[in-house]
């Protein structure tokens, strides 16, 4: 059988692998700060060749930004496009670090080895895993598995600025039967998961003005509309007393989560206590009625980002200020449109605001729908099987309380379905100093694109 | 009669009263930023040289910071002294003056000449009233009037960090008859105003803290609980739908107006529409059922100076911080005790936090009673006829909604009544650019005093 040589072929070969996942770690590509653009540059040439070597027709594209990196190879069975990026977030604070963030190593913890390293889990162990089980894929049989797109973009740590005209613009190209992305994490340690749904975003700002301007609260003190007070108010009328999200209309295109996907939910190893425990918490403090993780993964929220106005120095100040300012993101699930809640968001401040007071609203904040997948395509059977198979646990199909728009963006822009299958463990500290990457995760993973491909990739 | 020579010698030396101001207005005297120390003491040896050939035993009396001025006139009569601060405010910023803040001038407006320059108001020109009083007086009599100590001190603009230990060390020295106190305004132009009560202040600063670290809005939203949400609650549970304070105990000791100063009060010649106005409202938004007058002297507040947490730069970020911050200033009358209020704000923000909340205190923030002064004194009325003679309106005991410390540390270290009388007016635009103060504010006022004087310092 092809695919127990394959899997041997990718044990045999661990430490190659390792060594060139160690190579493009040693990359410092950060995106945000244009100091490394030379860099970001440098890995997706790396990439090229390396995708080259593999046999892929692969090509740096440049964009206004950072390089996209889109490599093809024709073959049978439907056409498959994997997404990863080759960027980095920034290593401040770097005194935090135990090692050089861009000098990975192994190292051995209590949970086994870890790759150290920025990028070793976000996004470049995660992406690698599917390269290498291309790699072996073609060591045992020749060839690479399928027909594969690859396309891998140098900006998803700042913003992806060049993603949505790229899109566009490559529309035909990318159109492809399933996008197959990897950069998530599994809902437990050694639990398979695969992304169902993620929840939208919805981003708002604004300013309440009331006095027309900074009053001494000993001469106007009393008489005075205080707009941090009004703006607390404000707040506070946001939620019930269950913590539901008390604005009106706030909750049209909100489903239930069906009762099968609750069962697996209940069952999907996730470590409630702990994740409390991480936050300092020792409950959950959502909607009133839901579980831990439908709370997280599909209940909407408005929260509460950003909040100042008047004196933040040190002692004291006699001021009543002229304006107080809120930063709100809305987390959004189901069929909820960004535009209406922005509207009902709205309709309930100016609905809320006293007299002498007014409101002004940030114009340039953008939102984005929940991605829905759509879990009854056979793959993602296919996919569960296969990741059972590898974990020797039933893979589950969880939700994600966060957003990762490119699954968005894929459906709207290509109309393109898409399947996250991610192996990263939520200690891995992506974002943070001393970034690691199990090495179980990254073995694992390796084996379970092979096993994935093996059953949808032909 | 001695009083009518002596007014009339104010008129004749009026001219040579405003150059001798002119004199010690173009002393950049600004307590707070120790480059203008050197001139702070110039202020001083001004004043002590001045006092000096006024007939008066004056010196420099050093402290750690900005030396005091103590002057000594022995006579017959009440022991009376006279407190003012030569220090002013910083100027900035300087681009809004219309002439160099240091550099006095008389200009006509549409409302009269006025003395623009930094201090003519705030308070040079007013304790300069009283010196000019006592000089005229001298000049027609042979003699200074009654039994005075004159008390000038140079941090007031600043904190007066010297004061306290001052007043302490020089107990018997200060203690007089009453205190005399010309650093306030009038209600309204033209209607002369003796304070009968400031508000006192209580200063409070608590963070709020919630997660053990900063969250991810995608990952925790939902169940996390959020500070910044939470503070909101809480701020918003400070007030009652009646703009009332609703924390447990805190009216103890607020008493109603009496009838006959609330009486006073209607007729004082407060213009309420042009108050509310100048902040940019319609309405006044404290306690129901109390006037706005009655809302900014003699109602006590707790008000939000300050509120903070999260993210403030341009953009989102999607956190949910650990912490949410806020100031808090209470305005204190009657017999309120600070202590007491400071026990029972904070009974009640423990008592309103939600499981997983924590909340710490500033310990440094201080707190002061309102002073009540004992218009029951014969000075009072004395006063009142006098001021009344002068500007041909009855003169009115207001309030005050803010807090001078020095009347409550004159009572509580020296154990010394204050009456506080000055010739101020609102739009002297103490503290902001192009402070002014009217000449005929400089010039009633220093007969202001010549009457007070007349009736009560022998």
């Amino acid at each position: 059988m092809t695919i127990d040589a394959v899997l041997t072929r990718i044990d045999a070969e661990l430490p190659q692998a390792i060594d060139r996942l160690m190579e493009l770690l040693r990359i410092p590509s950060i995106s945000t700060d244009p100091a490394w653009k030379g860099d970001c540059a440098r890995a997706a040439d790396w990439l090229v060749k390396e995708l080259t070597s593999l046999g892929f027709k692969a090509e740096i594209r440049p964009t206004p930004g950072h390089p996209m990196v889109v490599a093809r190879h024709e073959g049978p069975g439907p056409h498959l496009l994997f997404y990863g990026h080759y960027d980095v977030q920034p290593v401040d604070p770097l005194n935090l670090w135990t090692r050089e963030p861009f000098d990975p190593a192994i190292e051995e913890t209590a949970n086994g080895p870890v790759i150290r390293g920025r990028g070793s889990s976000d996004d470049k162990g995660q992406l690698m895993t599917f390269l290498e089980a291309c790699r072996a894929y073609k060591d045992v049989n020749g060839t690479l598995p399928g027909n594969l797109t690859i396309f891998f973009e140098g900006e998803e740590e700042s913003g992806s600025p060049s993603l949505i005209p790229f899109l566009q613009a490559n529309k035909d190209e990318l159109s492809c039967d399933l996008a197959l992305i990897c950069d998530t994490s599994m809902v437990s340690p050694g639990v398979p998961s695969i992304a169902g749904q993620l929840r939208g975003m919805l981003k708002e700002e604004f300013t309440l003005h009331g006095p027309r301007i900074d009053l001494h609260s000993g001469h106007y003190g009393g008489p005075a509309l205080n707009p941090l007070r009004e703006i607390s108010k404000l707040i506070a009328s946001f939620h019930d007393e269950d913590g539901r999200v008390a604005v009106e209309g706030f909750y049209e295109g909100v489903h239930e989560v069906p009762e099968e996907l609750k069962r697996q939910w209940e069952n999907c190893g996730f470590d409630e206590a702990e994740y409390l425990a991480h936050a300092g918490m020792t409950v959950a403090h959502g909607e009133a009625g839901y579980s831990t993780l439908e709370q997280q993964w599909a209940r909407p929220t408005l929260e509460i980002n950003g909040l100042w106005g008047g004196y933040q120095g040190a002692g004291s100040k006699t001021v009543i200020p002229a304006e107080a300012h809120c930063k709100i993101t809305c987390r959004l699930v189901g069929d909820m449109d960004p535009a209406k809640v922005r509207a009902a968001v709205r309709r309930h401040v100016e609905a809320h605001l006293p007299v002498d007071a007014r409101v002004t609203w940030d114009s340039d904040l953008d939102g984005a729908p929940a991605a829905v997948m759509n879990t009854a395509r056979p793959e993602f059977e296919a996919a569960r099987q296969a990741l059972s198979d590898e974990w020797n646990r039933e893979a589950v199909i969880v939700g994600m309380g966060g957003s990762i728009p490119i699954a968005y963006y894929f459906k709207s822009i290509l109309g393109m379905d898409a399947m996250l299958i991610g192996y990263a463990n939520d200690d891995d500290a992506i974002h943070s100093p001393n970034e690691k990457y199990d090495v179980k995760s990254f073995h694992k993973g390796i084996r379970s694109w092979a096993r994935v491909l093996d059953r949808i990739a032909k």
